[in-house]
């Protein structure tokens, strides 16, 4: 069991939640790996280093694999006050941004710390979090994607008809056992709550799925813009996603899409006198804090 | 004197028109050098791979520097219409998407052919070319830009008044001589129509200059967009690069900024029927065609 974490003003341990954006290209994925560069290693590296504390834990909204991105990545830490209040630059900044600047300085420049705020003790970057909202990104031109996007977009061969892929995504939409799409994990449920599976084609012609959730289990987005792909480009019906779905069992059929192409977009939090509540619903609801995360995509 | 290009289907030479985006961090910029990376030798050594012809030979609308990059440069090439005939894929896809999927298969991802047309003879990737529009990015946080786009903005540490960069660049619209703001070339004028400076922040946060002339001497966008980050972060008052333009000399005081934020964004050209005058006016004002590029940032 942690310490309590406590109001500002008692002493006592802070919980600082910081808002990230990375390029998943050269991460082993968000979670710490012994031997391995990893978002959360290079962060708790940064924090170390900068706050001068011993092995800072660092709590994720959703956990990343490799590859992937985000833009609006959640996550907290909490360290005691007496560290917060001498944050190196203190002098001349206000704490959060002394601590941006700080951890500017020591990071590279594929992981940006754009904002450090001190969170209420209810908070949980994990645990309070009410849905994620992840991007997947395709060029089906003949030609590569633009360079500067090159990283965040798969090219894909084959046109894709958009209007197709809507309405197979439209069977996926609500409340399911996604064990499907999902890579399984001991004891984990994969049952979700899929809120938003939308293509749009945006003015520089890249075909781009926004999908938000209250939770996705593991490998589930790229499955589900695997099954969807194979259907825009005309391999599979428009009914093929959902008869996946339905069956409950991976389908070795539904090919996962590279994780190049997917971004973390943002996560949302309810009201500060919601947040315990939730927790404890989300603890419930998907298992102790050992079992899985809430947010792997 | 090169062999006149003709019309389609006179058995002569064709001009192709090479609609072009490049990530110019790993170029040693556009022009051919031996024993570098440029774009001009990858794209040649791809068409000369694909189209199996003899050191073709690329003319470029903007001669970008090393680690400048371009959305939209527009180059010209010259073959044989019996070549363009034969393309590989031909029997399959129209000559032009033919070309297009066969260079993005032996292109590397960060240099991109994204059109392919066959030109009237009179065009002429540079001296037709009556604009040029490049945009310059800067990041004033106090964290590091995004890191989707960290190759393409600079990370300036000092916010920006643009109000201040906007009064300060009227001063430098229309046509003077920019000697102060380029590097200067054996018998190169440097007397330029500056049509557009006008910086504007983005949603993102992102300070964005759009810059637009007939042409650019060399290093001439940098030099003045370093003269205005002086003006922006207060180092300089607003009516200084006016007068460093009037003094139409070098100014040591003036620092060029890093290449990584300039981006080649668009090149314009006059309708068919007025391509020959154009470019009969731009060799005689600009000098020869081994004279100054029309398009050197």
């Amino acid at each position: 069991m942690q310490p309590a974490v406590s109001q500002p003003g008692t002493g006592g341990l802070l919980r600082l939640r910081l808002d990230v954006a990375y390029d998943g290209t050269d991460f082993s994925g968000w979670a710490a790996q012994p031997g391995r560069r990893t978002v959360q290693g290079e962060l708790q590296a940064a924090l170390e280093r900068v706050l001068r504390i011993e092995a800072p834990r660092l709590t994720v909204a959703g956990r990343t694999d490799a590859g992937v991105h985000a833009r609006a990545q959640v996550c907290h830490v909490d360290v005691p006050e007496s560290v917060w209040l001498a944050v190196p630059g203190r002098s001349a900044w206000p704490p959060e941004q002394a601590l941006v600047r700080r951890l500017a300085g020591v990071l590279a420049p594929d992981v940006v710390v754009w904002r450090v705020t001190v969170a209420p003790p209810d908070f949980d970057a994990r645990f309070a979090a009410t849905w994620r909202r992840y991007c997947y990104r395709v060029a089906d031109t003949v030609h590569r994607p633009d360079p500067s996007m090159r990283a965040y977009v798969l090219w894909h061969h084959r046109p894709l008809e958009l209007e197709a892929m809507n309405a197979a995504a439209a069977g996926l939409l609500g409340e399911h056992d996604f064990a499907a799409f999902c890579r399984p994990r001991e004891g984990a449920s994969t049952v979700r709550r899929l809120r938003t599976l939308r293509w749009e084609r945006g003015a520089d012609g890249i075909a781009a799925a926004t999908v938000e959730a209250d939770a996705f289990c593991h490998n589930q987005v790229r499955a589900m813009v695997g099954a969807l792909l194979a259907v825009g480009d005309g391999r599979r019906p428009v009914d093929w996603p959902a008869k996946v779905l339905a069956a409950r069992q991976r389908d070795s059929a539904v090919v996962v899409a590279p994780a190049h192409g997917l971004t973390l977009e943002g996560v949302g939090y309810p009201p500060d006198d919601e947040l315990a509540q939730r927790v404890r619903m989300a603890r419930n609801r998907r298992g102790l804090p050992s079992g899985p995360s809430g947010g792997d995509p």
